[in-house]
């Protein structure tokens, strides 16, 4: 195997010219990306600018014992873009940001840096800048995403009101599940490390955690059937604490309806094998990246027959409180415990 | 003393919420700032948008031993808008990334913000967001900022003809001499934890490194004046290496003069005690923050009788090199050994 190359030996300039080369700008917005103290966007004087960000922390986002690099790039990238997608916006350009120690080499930053590339080319986004330290205290993320939206096409938090359907994309809770299993594997690993983990079986679930979606594609197609959510969220830490925020953004309570909430059959199953609740993996796992959001009663016509759209609710008074309607016909109060990372 | 809050009893929503509380927005173009996905800002259609980040890491950037949080948080803000400055825009927004250990008490992080917020209102900057994480690997801060410019008074790094002067603002080497105070104090203080450290006589290079300035006021100075300068750097990593950016970019050589690189007295005086070599510290120190830029030499006349503005050389064709001329007149090659944190 080929030795690989310590960071000192590019230097943090080096570093940062490595990276960048071949990074190909496509936006015509774009002015400048990488290579100035600041990037240059121009702007289409009836688009307004989406602007987020979000640090991945070693230690609390993410494990490097069972997470691949270039899955670690790519998510950094995913769970941004869901911010945008949330919005209602198309992401447009984003700005990383590393702290790497000298336990990193060279070819593992640029692992890193493939799996952002391959994101920003799925979804269709420039690369303009970042800065690159190194770091005492372990790898940090740190990603900015910019996008756009015509002003009166933005879905703010707020906006729903009593009587709105709710709605979810794709599947909840394979993420918690997939985390469990890279957990247990782990100890397995820690305790004997001839042993090979058996993924195969757990593949669904695991790539749910490793390399999340973001579903801008469904924004498209929203925007394509003439459909304007009235308020949207994306799920990073748990269906009931989205909805929460959805709640107390509109001033209404809820209800949920636990055999609405989607739940993959694979995500089933491993939840099953692991003695653990799917709705509580759905409700409070976190880090599915799917979107939820609210829609008039009107428009649900638009979406009744939409294979990765599942309505799960309605919004109610604030005093009827936020609840969940479970399988056997109780009402009880949702509870918000949210994700806890790792 | 009042006994600090953990941070848990607020938790990280509760704790977003709290600091959130009482910004205020100030400019027009911030439709929506922190409680969403994203930001949201609206785009006049005849400027662009300048957008920069930069991470400061625990153990790297800064030492919590002698750094007050607030100037910390002052200064994180300060660093971003430098860059803005170097762009030759006006700062407008910013987004703050935190990563927080249980080490922190809600009194530490709000001190952390006050600093941020008083910077904000220094610099008249909306603050829209970013998000707050826990941390088990030290205080990470990474701070997003956005500005604007009319597109065609963007300075870039390229840009410098052979000929064009060189110029600084302010003075250089005094946070590199601020920082050799605070080490020696803090190794008094780690062998002797009853001395007192006696900072008064320091307080100017004290005050350079913990509480840059950003010369956004000389930005506005220049165009006041109609002066466009050719080229642009921040000096954070060293006179010495910006040039060298400068030089790059362009593909010029360049020629600087020793006696003509501004070192304030007190720095002088302070590196004397400490028997460093001044050249060397505003060479190689960093941290500075002041500007570095070229002029074509016709706009020699606007700027020649400026307290701020020194004129330290020139660019030269790329075949002479990057030369230092030195006090005694000898001529040498110009070494950019950067800025090395720490």
């Amino acid at each position: 195997m080929k030795s690989k190359t310590d960071l000192k030996e590019l230097g943090e300039f080096g570093l940062i010219e490595h990276l960048a080369q071949n990074i190909q700008l496509s936006h015509k917005e774009t002015i400048t990306g990488i290579g100035d103290d600041a990037a240059v966007i121009d702007q289409n004087y009836d688009l307004v600018t989406l602007v987020s960000k979000d640090m991945l922390l070693e230690g609390i986002h993410f494990d490097l014992h069972y997470t691949p690099l270039k899955h670690l790039g790519y998510k950094a990238i995913a769970v941004n873009v869901s911010d945008i997608a949330a919005m209602f916006g198309t992401p447009k350009q984003v700005l990383i940001g590393l702290g790497v120690s000298n336990v990193f080499k060279v070819e593992d930053i640029e692992a890193l840096y493939e799996g952002m590339k391959a994101a920003c080319e799925d979804f269709n986004i420039d690369l303009i800048g970042g800065d690159t330290t190194s770091s005492k205290i372990g790898l940090v993320i740190s990603i900015t995403i910019l996008g756009s939206a015509r002003k009166e096409e933005v879905v703010y938090r707020k906006g729903a009101s009593v009587n709105d359907i709710i709605c979810v994309t794709g599947d909840l809770g394979g993420a918690y599940a997939g985390l469990q299993i890279l957990e247990r594997e782990k100890q397995v690993f820690l305790e004997n490390p001839d042993m090979q983990p058996e993924l195969e079986q757990y593949d669904y679930v695991v790539e749910r955690l490793l390399r999340p979606k973001a579903r801008i594609d469904l924004v498209h197609e929203l925007k394509e059937i003439g459909l304007h959510p009235t308020s949207m969220i994306d799920i990073s830490d748990g269906l009931a604490s989205e909805i929460f925020h959805l709640c107390k953004a509109a001033g209404t309570g809820c209800a949920i309806f636990e055999d609405k909430i989607p739940i993959d059959s694979r995500t089933e199953q491993t939840l099953a094998e692991l003695q653990l609740d799917p709705t509580m993996a759905a409700l409070n796992g976190g880090e599915d990246y799917e979107l939820l959001f609210t829609i008039s009663q009107p428009d649900y016509e638009k979406i009744k027959n939409h294979p990765e759209i599942s309505t799960i609710g309605y919004m109610s008074n604030s005093e009827n409180g936020k609840k969940l309607v479970t399988r056997s016909g109780n009402i009880v109060d949702l509870k918000a415990q949210g994700w806890v990372h790792m």
